[in-house]
């Protein structure tokens, strides 16, 4: 037996149940856009990003703690917001000090999920924040859970793809008895070349979807390394850099 | 829009209820050793293979109808159970003409699932009769889930290469709005030139369980294709050579 921590990818939210949250470390991956949003907002300074699950919640909140709001429903500010996904909409001069009140639909909820699992810690993980996760995870010595926020619990590829990065640099590290992992991998050690001509290559669902709403700015900076490189750590229904 | 029909790919028992399988052709996919184990003893010859999912109820229909009993637990024959899961022991000269009544965990129960979403048609698919089903598929000209029966739930290696296998022979005809089935091919395409070599390479859980029982020959054989090229078809509680 090796002394190694364990590592597993829970490719959607819909297989999370099959590992043991209790005892893990949750990576929340939603690579277009949530989490690279996220690590965007607080590298640039914000005080805070609170991820809540509707965008009744989302205003109810902002209203309370003065935050910023915003969400998106089928690519547009959802109504009653004043903010959209993108991370270009969060530079610093504007976001610095400020708490940004985020509703995502998958991101949100599986970050929701890990917690009512009782996960040990729960971080989010993107591109734009990779080495920071995978530093954190190496210092920390403990299981990991890489968690796909996946789209409508359907498998997707960028998220997979994130999953392969995270393993493909720690990997020495754990003990990965875990086929979701080694295909993540494999998928990551053939795209990571062009990882924006391998979602355009093999038809990524969600490339498809943001390119329809002129979005291929924010999917070429959300498929970017270690661009905005905090570490986003879950604490007391918010969202800080550790 | 296209009018050609829609392909999905279900990594796992737990995602197909995201796929309507009541307008779909539902491939289930077992490939170390259910479903290749299928169509060996269907290719030899055999009456029918009825799957069950649990010993008791494959002792209880043995018994009524007179058929050979198989099935395995932990790798070993299940107490009262005849025979095992391996396709080498299904020889045309054992089972021609015979009923084998199989117990398998993964493999059956996601065929029972299928069936309680109201499947158009259900078949079988491993790399031994991997022609059969994609003649069979270009054949039909409906919508097709490719339904991989994994590990407990979780995605593994060897269903997802399989899937990866018919869309890459199939793709041209269909509609594949899928991220897991374009993941599934780009698997497919890395591993082809040597299937038991990147299950090796990418330590597979699943051929890792089997390799400690001494089973290479088995899993060599299940990678192969067109061994035992038939189409099983379920019909009536059973699988018949269509």
């Amino acid at each position: 037996m090796s002394n190694k921590p364990t590592l597993f990818t829970s490719l959607s939210p819909a297989l999370l149940h099959l590992y043991d949250a209790s005892n893990s470390v949750v990576v929340i991956i939603d690579v277009l856009r949530a989490t690279s949003t996220i690590a965007t907002a607080l590298f640039n300074g914000a005080r805070s990003v609170i991820p809540v699950d509707s965008v009744s919640r989302c205003m109810e909140i902002g209203r309370q703690i003065e935050g910023i709001t915003a969400g998106e429903r089928d690519g547009k500010i959802a109504e009653g917001l004043e903010y959209g996904n993108s991370p270009f909409e969060y530079p610093r001069e504007f976001v610095a000090g400020k708490t940004l009140v985020l509703t995502t639909t998958n991101g949100t909820r599986l970050l929701h999920m890990a917690l009512e699992k009782g996960a040990r810690e729960i971080v989010t993980g993107s591109f734009p924040n990779l080495s920071a996760v995978c530093d954190h995870l190496l210092e920390m010595k403990q299981n990991v859970i890489l968690g796909c926020a996946a789209w409508k619990d359907r498998v997707n590829i960028e998220d997979t793809l994130f999953a392969g990065a995270v393993i493909n640099q720690v990997k020495e590290h754990f003990t990965i008895n875990c086929d979701s992992s080694h295909l993540a991998e494999v998928m990551y050690e053939k795209a990571k070349k062009d990882l924006f001509g391998f979602l355009k290559k093999n038809d990524a669902s969600h490339y498809h979807r943001l390119m329809n709403f002129e979005l291929e700015k924010d999917i070429r900076y959300c498929l970017t390394q270690d661009g905005a490189n905090v570490l986003p750590i879950y604490m007391e229904g918010k969202l800080v850099v550790k």
